[in-house]
């Protein structure tokens, strides 16, 4: 009954191994954990079978305290591209993703795993650009700003210039970066009209139809992907209620509220509200309409509720960031408001990544402050 | 320049006398710490002014972590009726600042602190009662069920069964609960009407036009003052997003949608969004209509931030809870949605109060589980 004593105690990342051996058996059922331990113990390294590296990209889901919709982490399909290192392959593989995710609209949680030394730029491999004018106004994203600027600077030319250019894809491979434009036939956008108000269909509003995350390392077994973007599909308040909402993103609710010919000059009449009611009814109605897969923020809280009680059953603790799990409209008449929740962290998991063009900053003699 | 050495060092409520003399010297540039400090110090006790007393009120308002409309802190006139410690002389005093902070509309922050041994047993002075019906469903506000339980224990004969029965006060001093019925001309309310859908006006809601606060302790100085009760004004949140429209409260979306004619089929038509918002554009114009001051959420958001300004400029830092900052309606709309705060909580403050119920039942032998 007591443990075997050992000397010295092992690393953290060959213990997160064990660890993960311990639950990618105990979960799946899979026999010969103590074989598979011996293993790792005498090697002090773990290679991961697709199998493993499939369940601990799976339970990486599970275990996002940020995310709302981890009903369906078991059903995350993982392809594991670890032989693949080269930015033209990357690139291939990347187009296929999105090919395959969107799926006709009927969108499916998609992770691809690249190998050693491969990491996209890109926070999302569909991002619009954002491009500062002279007069300090942006066109396009201003969340993108930096990231626009980084892809000029390694030698982008530019988009036409609409609010909605692609950004194109920055992939970092075997010690260099590559620029990719992503081919028409990989890109699906969903045009944003609404059922009864033309006036807002007029404003020539678009969106992403996937948002496949790329700068997020997955942390499986004491071994760190740097390139594993991944994919759900998008909640209507993501894309309504923030990207094209908030001021310092789109920015579109004073834009909406003339369309709908609303008296903007008091906060009072909750203008401000009511046109961020309509965009959010136009996106679902653009999407449904589109045959294109989007949450809605009272299904989605339903089935947070429901995978709260499959992983009660499952005898797991669910932990949650409540600022995140909220929705940001209406928040309260959904049950996560009235739930609080454990934000510790627990891997396997994904960790943010500084983005390149930080670290470009950082490297460089002229700004080493 | 070192500080005198004391063997036994003070108790932590000295302490907090000594660190709020501090305070109320440096913030109010009154003369005579020295002395003051070594009256207390003498003494091991402090006896507060009615000016430190009116300070500490002040500053616990500032400090509280949970509330968005604290810029008019410094305003707040603090009635000091510390020498009034019976039940008959208390309700008097209550129906008093009713009227007094009600202002005829021009509703101003007021506290009125009592004497040692009274509290007062209602949340708040102006609560509806939530009767429990044999099937389970309540008439009135749910959230005050255990309280109207509680009233009738204590003999109440129990009101009209409207959803909108006032709750007698429940006043406890020198020993003894007295329950006293607020007269009709201390008890202001507003009918909800909307300005444009009648169907809503013909729902019957209402509200009480003040909130004040009865189930705080003021924590200033090292002593604990258990009957402070407070008002500022409400927020229209407050009433319309969550006293009015919660699930486990009035209730009340299902029934302004009705009143609307909205599609309930599908909550993915956004119709709770659409119900809440009416709900909220009613409460509004209604106070507006009846000349009762009523905050928005996105003025006393920005409030917010010019408090959050001024206090920078004095140098001292504004601790929050984000999650009871951020409104329940478009919260991202407003500047707190895109904070962070720093949650610790400082003295002076107020702290809640168990329920006396809750000290019934841990009192009765047969509930000493």
């Amino acid at each position: 009954m007591s443990a075997p004593r050992r000397l010295i105690p092992p690393s953290p990342a060959l213990q997160d191994a064990l660890d993960f051996l311990e639950l990618y058996h105990a979960e799946t059922g899979t026999p010969g954990l103590t074989t598979r331990r011996r293993q790792v113990l005498a090697t002090g390294t773990i290679t991961l079978s697709t199998d493993e590296l499939a369940h601990g990209a799976r339970v990486a889901w599970r275990n996002s305290t940020r995310c709302v919709g981890r009903l369906p982490w078991a059903a995350l399909n993982v392809r594991d591209l670890r032989h693949v290192t080269q930015a033209p392959q990357v690139f291939a593989a990347l187009c296929d993703h999105l090919r395959t995710a969107f799926n006709g609209g009927r969108i499916q949680p998609l992770m691809s795993v690249f190998g050693p030394g491969v990491r996209i730029h890109n926070d999302q491999l569909l991002r619009y650009a954002g491009y500062r004018q002279s007069d300090g106004s942006v066109v396009g994203d201003p969340q993108n700003v930096a990231l626009t600027e980084h892809l000029l600077r390694l030698g982008w030319a530019g988009g036409p210039g609409t609010p909605f250019d692609l950004l194109p894809l920055a992939i970092e491979a075997e010690g260099q970066v590559t620029l990719f434009d992503l081919p028409a036939d990989a890109v699906q956008e969903v045009a944003i009209t609404h059922p009864d108000h033309p006036a807002i269909d007029a404003l020539g509003l678009r969106w992403p139809a996937l948002p496949v995350i790329s700068n997020m390392t997955l942390d499986v077994a004491g071994q760190q992907f740097t390139c594993a973007p991944f994919n759900g599909w998008y909640l209507q308040t993501e894309i309504a209620a923030r990207n094209l909402a908030d001021e310092g993103r789109y920015n579109q609710l004073p834009v909406v509220a003339r369309a709908l010919d609303l008296d903007t000059t008091r906060r009072r009449s909750l203008w401000l509200d009511r046109a961020l009611l309509e965009l959010n009814v136009a996106t679902l109605h653009s999407f449904d309409l589109a045959g294109v897969r989007l949450a809605d923020h009272h299904s989605v809280t339903r089935q947070f509720q429901a995978f709260e009680a499959a992983e009660a059953r499952a005898g797991r603790p669910v932990r949650g960031l409540w600022s995140w799990l909220i929705p940001p409209l209406s928040p309260a008449t959904t049950p996560v408001w009235h739930q609080q929740y454990d934000d510790t962290e627990v891997k396997p998991n994904f960790t943010a990544q500084r983005p390149a063009w930080q670290e470009d900053l950082r490297r460089c003699p002229f700004h080493s402050g």
